[in-house]
């Protein structure tokens, strides 16, 4: 089968054996996968990546145990958690301290022909989503994510930072949710997908308003984000940490304390509260979408995705 | 009167006329202050601070609106706030953004012969509590604040990083509420004040636990510390950060976003909740006592209270 390959930053596509299928699993064809911001990190190098990644799809099941799963369209959780730990025993397989990550931890990833995942990872389509949304499940699970752990009111002004992928997601869901969202941004043309579903955008400028904010999502991947976003947080405010920011921040925990706000680092969500967002209109993805290129163009792929200002580009 | 200084750095005392009391406010005798971090570093510099120093005390109520007041022990809680603004009016005036701090923001602190306070920042101590435990009930707030913004069940594991003051009183007021604690400090003499209450203690080393606590509280005030509270903290684990750490610390943000970790700032506490303690036996405060001075010496209790190992130094 054709696979992409990614090693010391290079792209490539190469001609591999089908993936074997434990017992347990099944095997995917893929129909379309996503480039998320972490495949572009794997390409810079920063966890010395070597091989096929990509753990945003959306597949076409071929061989499993369940015979009813044959055929049909699915979405994967990425993490494949051992299912004993005391962290899957409380449904949180997402901290395995065991766990493999699809094309991102020790198990080949989606960009290829074929990949394979447990059966108990995937999630069959609602009928009548086109792949363009649903290939979304998994970074919108990620911005449900903040639903999941922290509690806000519906009517609550929430601040968002960051106009990319992520933030956008968020920003949308916490507005389904029924928060007042505030969108900061640095695009215009990305702050308009957002502002389509009643969201309130900004274009974010060097002076941002001043301890406003019950909430606040730190979305940008920025040390000024980040800086910003305790310093939009109102005392007992929340800031939530949606996007890692790449090496070490330098933060002055002075404010933090003082007025005692909580910051909440937020990763990987269930895709049970994703799935039935990709049928609610008011989640704007087929406009976050930049570019398709087929899989053996994938280094093309990959090299727009990182073009500044690109939003979602697809592969397969 | 006789007042403590502090200016640029250098205590000294000087005598001044009585302050002025304001209808609503009490006037009170110093019977005994307590020198904390806080004072250490306005004498550092760090807040441009130039006045009477101290927000620790026990004093006597001289003048008073309300005559039931006056001849009481009393200590009293540091934030001068509006009473009018919103945070006031959810009984958050620790948060007002129009307070001013005793000894610390525009308001002269307690380090004097005299000192005011508005009556309603006064509670009258329990009959036969010791100057010396009472004088530990702004500190003892500031531990208790904690429970009050996180709900650590009985019987949990609490790590507790750092043997200064502020450390102590967290072990013990957890270890009264009911949590297993494990206090790690450098100072065997320290620690053996928490471990006669029940305090599990243990001799920090380079090496310390990683990822084991649901709950880590950071009282060490240092970049390692912090460091070191968020490794050893579970995915989804909470930190309290009870110490601020001067200047900007470098921190790595992705075990945050990966273990879905939570950072809690905290700062001063109710003094409802610290007033029972005082006659609790499992709080030990005596022990804590390094050395007491008289207020014309306050420049030798300073240069005391800043010597390595010490813990708490008592003026007047």
């Amino acid at each position: 089968m054709l696979a992409v390959h990614l090693e010391n930053g290079d792209v490539t596509t190469r001609e591999i054996p089908l993936p074997h299928r434990p017992p347990g699993y099944a095997l995917l064809r893929l129909l379309v996968g996503g480039i998320c911001n972490t495949d572009l990190e794997l390409q810079r190098g920063y966890y010395h990546f070597a091989g096929i990644p990509g753990h945003e799809f959306v597949a076409e099941v071929v061989e499993a145990d369940t015979s009813s799963l044959v055929g049909q369209r699915v979405v994967g959780e990425i993490n494949l958690a051992c299912a004993h730990c005391e962290w899957c025993r409380k449904g949180l397989g997402r901290h395995c301290p065991n766990r493999t990550v699809l094309g991102i931890v020790k198990h080949p990833g989606a960009f290829a022909e074929f990949l394979t995942l447990p059966e108990r990872n995937l999630h069959v389509l609602p009928a009548g989503i086109p792949l363009e949304r649903a290939v979304f499940t998994e970074p919108l699970a990620a911005a449900c994510e903040i639903l999941d752990q922290v509690a806000i009111p519906a009517g609550e002004v929430v601040a968002v930072l960051g106009d990319g992928k992520l933030g956008l997601l968020v920003a949308m869901v916490l507005n389904a949710h029924g928060a007042r969202v505030h969108l900061f941004g640095r695009h215009a043309e990305k702050l308009r997908i957002a502002a389509a579903t009643g969201v309130a955008t900004e274009l974010a400028s060097g002076k941002m308003p001043a301890a406003g904010y019950g909430w606040v999502v730190e979305a940008t991947g920025s040390p000024e984000g980040l800086r910003a976003a305790v310093a939009m947080a109102r005392p007992r405010g929340t800031v939530v940490l949606k996007s890692t920011v790449h090496g070490s921040v330098p933060i002055d925990t002075a404010p933090i304390v003082v007025n005692e706000i909580t910051l909440v680092g937020s990763r990987c969500g269930r895709f049970e509260a994703a799935l039935p967002l990709l049928g609610d209109e008011r989640i704007r993805l087929e406009e976050m979408v930049a570019d398709r290129f087929p899989l053996p163009e994938a280094a093309k792929a990959f090299e727009r995705a990182a073009q500044p200002g690109v939003l979602k580009v697809l592969v397969g």
